[in-house]
């Protein structure tokens, strides 16, 4: 049988040893050129291939779906066909491009095939509702040492439901996207009243979301062993944080303003299909979570998950190692959370993780946390130091899954923090 | 000059002397017919009239506008339209159905009205982000004196912004939809491990809403003069809540399951024109707020609030009397709060106010504040008591504000309680 995740795979299309996108990868995004209006696509290598010019081409006729879904600037209706189609493209895709495969005429491959360097990367999907979790028992217990009481950092309770709470949609946008610092309330130390600046504060967070494929009705609940099959794939997250807007804000009713002024994702949806290989068992849950959080098997991945940060006129450092297999919340557990209560859910709908950190000091995935509270120097290559985030300088995330030679990558999210407006 | 909004305005459709739509509202909503598509729509009295048969037979020619907006399940394209279009369809409306024009004849009545009892009323906007606000000082009053310390009450950042939060969009319905009693996590008193469990402290808010009616930049600011031009009406809103799974999931992230199950509109969208007769000034603000959020004039509405509860098989009881007015932060400071650190927005975001409580016992907007915790009993017209929401209650709001003979309604939100699933 054809096993697209054999790392024995290989495409007729060039495929650099490091690359992000090997055959066995087959993301999915949106582009667009100077002459065309955005399509859906994939990528294979340094080559991004339209699906829409697939289909035309008829490569697709095998596959029961409408295909006008890949006229799209959006992968919303693509990815609501299910997994029975979506799946089916991506093997059919894996076959087509495979280096047994003949390579396609050079008519075709000038209508289908395009330089990833010669189109530009759109938002991939239209976010309905955007939840963000905080399902690193490490990252909440940083956060609490910090903030809280050291003895008991974690709330009582975080080890029996995933925490989380609904986001901003509107602000999500694709990596390669500027943002400006925020401005806002903050109450320096010492002083009474709050005074308004730009954030002092700016922060990232590293977190990946998940990204669900289907509705549900009001009323209805997703079990936590279906759960899977609502999410679609992973998309690697930015969560940036104005920790002093924030910390003034958020007591009673949570994060507001420190968070909403701009979330970075990366240009590419990695489906659960492609990371199967890299299943590992999450953290075990001590107390035993509520029957309808109980899961069993491989629920977590084994991603790595890099952060570095580039001055202006530098070079980057490399800040942050984590990986995503640290989280003790399940994507699974997660919707089954959400919808426990009747919540509804929508194709396009983003659920981010919370900020994934690791235990060793080197893993924590935010600024806050390297820098203990602004405590300790986070240093970077060049000589410079930083405790949270300068004007122009870059965040770049990385996000991989690596398997012997086959390295099932998200593409990067970059995002350069521009002085407040 | 004509003045839709003076009292010696008449219809020639009959308005009964207590219809919320006299012609001095002309509300927005969508509705459809078994024989007809979703199409936008106004009413007075019992009747409702359809903006694209209007359009069709040329009584908007004169109105540059693409009057495909109307042909629409939703009214967010009409909205984008912007005011110095949606003004001029009021008021053209207000014209072709003033008593002193002549009837429709007979063949066109027949395709543009409709017996409002003949048809189903829609969910009137695709929401795209929900905020949800905590602008009530006798609501955060009440609930921190309960909660905290009494002599204590609100939190340092109350009366320097409006504490909001970010909502679920997809759990927002329409009027008349059912709503199942939540199951979730709670912590009863006196046990150490939550249960799982139907909430048994189901609640009501009641709270009204404003709809943005176009989109901002990321990075760009409304200031807080400008504000109203991107605000199209109000909308009468139901925000139900589960207190018992809100109490133990909201720390430190804000409410989550205890909210998103389901919150419940009116059908119609009542325009910021329809209720300039009744501004009002709002509470002083002291400590004085920072400059970005300085109003001046009359930035509050007078609108009557009322909340019924109708047990099954029984008559409803008002067991809440509040008002608009009381608010301590206005709408126009909301937005600009809302967009102060970049954040944008989109045409059909909500933005509610949180519960509108008043200073008197029988005008607190929840039944926590009612039952004061859950201490107190609240007594219906036949003789039954609730302290929250029972299974099959219905939950009834009413708005209006009313000006000698002429009565702006906004139509009922009703919402029935069924038992969990």
């Amino acid at each position: 049988m054809f096993e697209i995740n054999s790392p024995l795979n290989n495409s007729w299309i060039p495929v650099a040893v490091d690359s992000d996108f090997p055959i066995q990868n087959i993301p999915f995004g949106v582009f667009k050129t100077q002459r065309s209006e955005p399509r859906c696509c994939t990528r294979i290598g340094d080559t991004i291939i339209d699906l829409a010019a697939l289909a035309e081409n008829g490569y697709f006729d095998d596959i029961e779906m409408d295909s006008s879904v890949f006229y799209s600037s959006t992968l919303n209706d693509f990815m609501s066909c299910g997994k029975s189609v979506t799946s089916k493209v991506r093997e059919q895709i894996a076959l087509l491009f495979n280096s047994q495969n003949p390579e396609f005429p050079n008519q075709q491959k000038s209508e289908i095939l395009y330089p990833a360097d010669e189109v530009l990367m759109l938002m991939p999907i239209t976010v309905g509702d955007y939840t963000d979790f905080y399902s690193s028992i490490e990252h909440a217990t940083n956060v609490g040492k910090m903030f809280r009481d050291p003895e008991n950092a974690l709330l009582p309770n975080w080890k029996h439901l995933p925490v989380g709470y609904h986001g901003r949609s509107s602000s999500i946008v694709v990596s390669g996207t500027d943002i400006h610092r925020p401005k806002g309330q903050i109450l320096p130390a010492g002083v009474e009243n709050p005074i308004f600046s730009p954030s002092r504060l700016m922060d990232f967070e590293l977190e990946m979301a998940f990204i669900t494929n289907r509705s549900t009705e009001l009323g209805d609940s997703i079990p936590v062993e279906n759960a899977e099959e609502y999410i679609f794939g992973f998309t690697l997250f930015n969560d940036l944080s104005a920790r002093d807007i924030q910390k003034w804000e958020y007591v009673p009713l949570g994060p507001f303003l420190g968070k909403n002024f701009g979330s970075v994702i990366s240009p590419w949806i990695i489906t659960l299909e492609a990371l199967e290989p890299f299943r590992v068992e999450g953290p075990v849950q001590v107390p035993e979570v509520l029957p309808y959080l109980k899961t069993t098997g491989k629920r977590n991945f084994d991603i790595n998950l890099e952060v570095y940060l580039q001055p202006e006129d530098s070079s980057p450092s490399l800040i942050c190692q984590s990986n995503h297999k640290y989280l003790y919340w399940n994507i699974a557990q997660q919707l089954a959370h959400q919808t426990i209560n009747g919540c509804n859910i929508n194709s396009g709908d983003m659920y981010a993780s919370g900020t994934i950190s690791g235990p060793t000091e080197n893993s924590f995935g935010s600024m806050l946390e390297l820098s203990w509270g602004g405590k300790k120097d986070i240093h970077l290559a060049d000589g410079q130091t930083r405790k949270f985030i300068q004007d122009n300088d870059t965040i770049i995330m990385k996000a991989y899954a690596q398997n012997g030679s086959v390295r099932i990558g998200f593409g990067d999210v970059i995002t350069k923090i521009l002085p407040a407006k």
